[in-house]
């Protein structure tokens, strides 16, 4: 069994609840529950319950990294989802020890993901040209303890290229708005056999990408979208959720031979 | 730069061939192009081109994990497709020194992802009744060298239970006929926070581990469907595939608190 | 050419503007380009263009059927989609002439979609069993004029069925709680070959009803679920919209042989 | 209750048999559970049984015109789904007495849905610059009997436009290759707050048209893609079909204002 340590994230949970925070002397947590003072939660075991100062129980657990990402991460930017990051992953064979190459960051969700495969031999070199970029996303992985398995390079990539050598990295991810600027240096820097993704919002974009490719000739090009249906998870109404997200990217997959 | 060596897993591919084989001294691949003797591909350096019997040229890379399970595994069940299997990873949280239980191995498919994303300092505890699944699953999981983190165990665990102290694993994942008749099982031995994934084809099966969970009590509860829809990969005819997988399985994710 | 004349519905149309309203001397409208004064509009040609209080141009054209429903219905029940009305019409071979029974009517959706294809010669006959049902339906056909084509039944048909002929109507549409209730009257009243189509949100009332066509044995059964998507309608920003809806109701067609 | 006919079409239909034929002396089914002779067919009561030549009964039913389509047309060209046809006759507003143009006719299924909802006294005036798809559109036509609400026109309406007034028809579709070049006289001709529909397979004719819009100016523009994915109806393994078509075609709708 393991106990709460100041500093953890911990996710309140009960019916009305679900709330996560880290956990740190003197903060208070104010629930529609009651209030939950994080002090009392120090040393507590995961999985108990506590007494909220109404009187309530709320349990105390552990979030997953998904929830401290999106609850707690700084998003200036489109995000990408979880059920694109976690096919791009699988399908560019990336995991731990990869080298991998992204560009740009964002707010560093996709990174976050990347860090969180590669870990603890491999390294994401993030490219990003716009320096406030960096700061949030560094901020961001810091919350969850993989900053130090990313390096950033502020670095115009479409100008200036990757400063990498030839035949290095076993993933490149292209999440910028001329993903074809740089095909020609994604093919240069990756290992035979390995996969560059490219996500974009726009489907004109997908045929700019497409024509491109004739000339710097990928091979095993594959353009998909992911779908996710959600359920009520009611076992005495069971039907799908009545709005889904119908749109995030379209992914687009190509593999230097 | 690296060559090709006996042994090796390579891709032969051309417009028109699309092959996965080992090399061997003395073995041949009969193409569309011509025939390649393998023999003759020994010491080739990755991403080059050989000349067939027909004089046309294919190249020499290296093919996915992805390819080799598709192409090469035994499969005498329904197997699991990379779109639910990055989906329930990411999920579940699983990633390099996991440990992770599943029941049943089937041909060995989940298990290989699962393997593939624990390594090298993770553990696959595999539970199977049917001793000829996981002498299958051994085989397929050896062609891709990832036996080695698999424990596979012959036990009915519908009666038995696994063998397991209590929070104990990172995450459990059910492929099985009556998952809801191991839910208590899987919630005990889960560490807290920890993530049961159960996957199923029929909606009725879905109903019935939520019923089930009225009792268990996991947390988190989410039913999905995941889609891929694939797009020709041609810019002058851009537009969807005509067919599409529409149902593989639904996924239920439930959390212990 | 045809021209605005008092009673007629219009629809007001600018880049900002989207109205629809029944013009009536002394009504105003106001707009986020100003106000519209319907008086003035009496006797402008349909495709024409009137100025606004503010001196903007609003074009003043015909509003559809469906515009009128989706703005201008009372609505206190879940209401049917045209994606999936759209279906029903055309899998029950409903047309002019059609003799088509309905239960329930709801906020009478379904009833003007009907009655818009059995006229001029044909009929709706909608049973419901709450009569302030039938009074807001009948006040939502009469504003699109389609109240002449339907004849309501106030009659609880799972206790008292229909009070019509056997091999009588040609097409049945159930959108009600429990529809394996009157799935054998359904089938007393059909004609032989044509349809039953039951509407309902949740995937065991699909399976209840399955189950009850065991003994009542209609033919060519059929269960599906229409989908939309749509696409933003900017051709430099090309890309389907982020959310739809997921999730309406399911749709089963049943023969009687 | 009614009895066959010489001359009419009928469906045969058993646990292993779904044949649509017309009923002629001297003609004979050969069927998996034996052979059937139409002549005996004659006189007997939709939807009772007979007995094969093998002392099987099969049902004697009508079919629906859908049956007939998708069995007996003839169909050289790609032709228009169920799910895409009953969604642009319901948003183009068609239905009994509506004048409707449709360019080009193809196999005539399109024109076959028009038709149905037209009658008995609209018309579909159907123009097509390939004689030979005309005379197959008028041979699929007089299979159901609707020959006689449709006008076919061989002419090109790229060069030569439609030779109808301003302002006169109640509904457009088209389903050609180059649709925006007629948009201009789709316009001239609809009636004010009326539709034209076009039918596109690939997305980048859908940018095209939206271009083209541009200077056309209909409103009220949408696009979208309509989804059909059936269930297997039995309910003791309740899922989704395996396979779905993912794609026939993009639907615009435009609005003359």
């Amino acid at each position: 069994m393991s106990s709460v340590r100041e500093g953890d994230w911990i996710l309140l949970y009960s019916d009305k609840v679900r709330i996560v925070s880290r956990v740190e002397r003197g903060k208070q947590i104010c629930t529609i529950r009651g209030v939950v003072n994080l002090e009392n939660v120090i040393g507590v075991e995961y999985g108990s319950k506590i007494k909220t100062s109404l009187g309530h129980e709320i349990i105390i657990t552990k979030p997953r990294i998904e929830d401290i990402m999106f609850e707690k991460y700084e998003r200036p930017t489109q995000v990408i989802y979880p059920k694109d990051a976690a096919y791009i992953i699988l399908k560019s064979g990336i995991s731990s020890g990869s080298i991998v190459v992204e560009s740009g960051c964002g707010s560093g969700f996709m990174t976050t993901f990347l860090a969180y495969y590669v870990k603890p031999n491999g390294k994401v070199i993030s490219y990003e040209c716009r320096r406030e970029f960096i700061e949030i996303a560094k901020r961001n992985l810091s919350m969850v303890g993989l900053e130090k398995y990313v390096e950033f390079k502020e670095r115009d990539v479409i100008k200036d290229g990757f400063d990498l050598p030839d035949n290095y990295v076993d993933a490149v991810v292209l999440d910028m708005g001329r993903p074809w600027d740089v095909m020609n240096e994604a093919y240069r820097i990756l290992k035979h056999g390995c996969t560059l993704t490219i996500y974009v919002p726009s489907i004109l974009q997908v045929e700019k990408v497409l024509r491109k490719n004739r000339e710097v000739r990928f091979i095993d090009v594959e353009v998909v979208e992911i779908g996710l249906r959600k359920w009520k998870p009611n076992p005495d109404e069971l039907r799908p959720e009545t709005w889904m997200i119908a749109h995030t990217g379209f992914l687009i997959f190509l593999r230097k031979p």
